[in-house]
């Protein structure tokens, strides 16, 4: 009886990835990880599914509606967390006594959502998210900032921009106006000026609230005050402003603080106060950002994050302040590979090994070259030349050593470079290495 | 009104990582992916969730009964995969054109199975996995050793063992004994014999199988000759087996072959012939292995594997031989930490340093500290020093920085060793880096 056959493929939404992109990525893990821990960021683990209650707590009705929930073996609601904040929400309400504050995590992982797959979204994805909670120090705020200045540094970006507003502005500005009941609809609609401009913005503001067209103008006209590149300027410029209370220069003064500490530690041109720049997320309370590639301004931000007054109150009756920010990898990676700023192989090792005679010897002889501290892939068959020396090329490798008889009686190697057709026969241990490692 | 709280907690059988484990457990991670691309195997990615159907196809039925699934936003029956496995033939069938053959992939990733919960089992784990598809070569069998070998080694094991038997010498035995029709039912009882010992296993072949006692006894003396350390000793040996028939002879020859390409590749107390190894699943057809650690053997297995002929047959006609290995992280990571051999810390930067009377000044030293290649920790609040120091106390800091205003104004440092309790004063930079590094 003929097994009946299942065609092979993914979920909408969801991609395998490759050697060549999964290698990358994997390298721009490792990097980022890397600079978390530069500044005493220490990982956590959290589940990839949480009892679907815990997730519900949070997030806009959005992410609600796309999230996947189902009941489990045991009749439980269980769903697959859709950030890692919440589950961060809930590791720090239920380990508070275990860990130290305030406390530094970083955490990797994928999280989903059933979005309507489109071009470079989807359903899921990897985050790298790191916070900092328990202190409202600006210090944090400033520390958070440097992070992201030097992850996206050590992955090779020099052309990004951090952009910093404060919430409190915001807050401040719709206090002057007598409006802050409207606080979060206005929000909404400004969070969306980038992509649909400042006339739309400006539209949608008329329709959907209350605000008049003077107001309207005010709250746009302040928040389009982002021309002038020197950042603690600029903040001196906005106290000038003629509605100024209490909450507004109480935002202003922040940043000014906040820019006054970054000044030494990020060059000038990887940030600036932008106004516009709301975070529609409801939880932020204080200093929020975003970052954009200078080149790909398309791409959206692929870092963004910010204060928020209090982490677990819904899980906790105490309150938990905190900042944080988290790089959307898979979008990161996407914009790379636009710039052409990804350097990957197929292959993962320094030189493929060919033996046209004994196995026992090849491997022998790759296993020492490995001791020397070179990657190497041994092809695992005695074959005709033309099939293996055909996988080297189509692996894209370089370097190919050749091992037969008269390298196996002499204790020789002989080099191939693939690149350039040329052959060095007879050479020894240390000429060889030389020869890859350079 | 007030908000309701919900309980924070995580679902039986899922487990957070707090940073000392979470931090042991991503170093690990690191050396494993390492040891893995020195052999030349590159990662791959795949979903955590697929079609129901595609995973359905494999696994045991206590698997499929454990798999997780439901039915997803567009009505779709999926499922969390339940190893990585049955994805890779999925991944193979559908790229089969877009990759190199013999084909070298690793993947680590989480699996999920609703087992009942119990103490150390987790219904969410880590599998690393790597296979090598596409070849018939034994030198793919050597490798697959040899990376399990380095793999362990590399990760500070000193004291373990590779098991390694072949499934054609138990499918010629059971030839020999007129019994294949057999043989599934039979490898099923003796894949038990370590847990539960000979005479068990020898009481349940009487009771469930058809097999005479002189054919269990002739099987059970057989499977029991692995007293000789020497492993071309003891294959030779098995040759004088009265009932040698073809598949037997077979089997034993290509562990002669495999036993002596091995030979200078890996250390002689590393790995053994062991016949009662039976590895379970189905889908074995050669070489098969399990690696214990010697000073730990109720642990189990923690990387097993083996030869397969035909990894795709669900969802492709063209047959796909290959031989890979699984490194079970979680098993492997308790049996580290009872064994003491996890070296881990709560923090994981070099120093945590203090500012006592500008956090301004106190970023900049610690950025100028961070560039010269240190990570540091930046207490972010300036307080009472009893507070930072407990902190850097309760974070087990051995080194801690201190910068007050006469540091600032001197342009020097003070380094408190918190093991010790001497404190270094006046230090310059090249001072500080060489007590830090030392």
């Amino acid at each position: 009886m003929e097994q009946t056959m299942v065609t092979p493929r993914t979920l909408s939404g969801f991609k395998d990835r490759l050697p060549k992109e999964a290698y990358a990525k994997s390298k721009m893990l490792k990097s980022i990880m890397e600079s978390f821990e530069k500044f005493g960021f220490a990982p956590i683990e959290t589940p990839h599914l949480e009892y679907a209650e815990i997730l519900k707590k949070q997030g806009s009705d959005e992410i609600q509606k796309e999230m996947y929930h189902f009941l489990d073996h045991g009749g439980r609601e269980v769903a697959l967390r859709f950030d890692l904040t919440v589950p961060l929400a809930r590791f720090i309400a239920q380990h508070k006594n275990e860990v130290e504050f305030p406390f530094k995590r970083y955490c990797i992982g994928n999280v989903f959502r059933g979005e309507r797959a489109q071009k470079g979204r989807y359903r899921e994805f990897t985050q790298c998210d790191f916070d900092f909670i328990g202190t409202d120090s600006i210090g944090a705020d400033v520390e958070i900032l440097q992070v992201i200045y030097q992850t996206l540094f050590d992955l090779g970006l020099r052309d990004f921009t951090i952009h910093i507003n404060n919430r409190k502005i915001f807050n401040g500005l719709m206090e002057s106006l007598n409006a802050s009941a409207h606080t979060e609809e206005v929000l909404r609609i400004i969070d969306k000026i980038d992509k649909i401009g400042k006339e739309s913005v400006l539209q949608e503001l008329q329709e959907k609230t209350p605000l008049n067209l003077n107001s309207i103008n005010i709250l746009l006209d302040f928040i389009a005050k982002t021309q002038n590149d020197d950042a603690l300027e600029l903040l001196q410029d906005l106290k000038s402003f003629g509605r100024l209370n209490n909450t507004l220069k109480n935002g202003i003064d922040e940043l000014s603080t906040l820019c006054k500490i970054l000044e030494p530690l990020i060059p000038e041109k990887f940030y600036k106060i932008n106004l516009s720049i709301a975070r529609g997320l409801g939880y932020y309370t204080g200093i929020i950002y975003e970052t954009t590639l200078d080149t790909l301004p398309s791409l959206g931000s692929v870092c963004s994050g910010g204060r928020y007054d209090n982490l677990t109150q819904n899980f906790s009756k105490d309150s938990m302040s905190g900042v944080g920010a988290s790089i959307g990898l898979d979008r990161l990676l996407a914009g790379l590979e636009e710039l052409n700023l990804i350097k990957s192989n197929k292959n993962v090792a320094d030189a493929l090994l060919i033996a046209l005679n004994s196995l026992e010897y090849g491997y022998k002889i790759a296993q020492n070259l490995r001791n020397q501290g070179l990657k190497i892939e041994m092809y695992p068959e005695i074959t005709k030349p033309k099939k293996s020396f055909n996988y080297a090329n189509s692996k894209g490798y370089k370097y190919v050593v050749v091992i037969g008889e008269e390298e196996e009686q002499k204790n020789t190697y002989t080099l191939k470079n693939m690149e350039s057709g040329e052959q060095f026969n007879h050479l020894q241990l240390k000429e060889i290495l030389q020869k890859i490692k350079s």
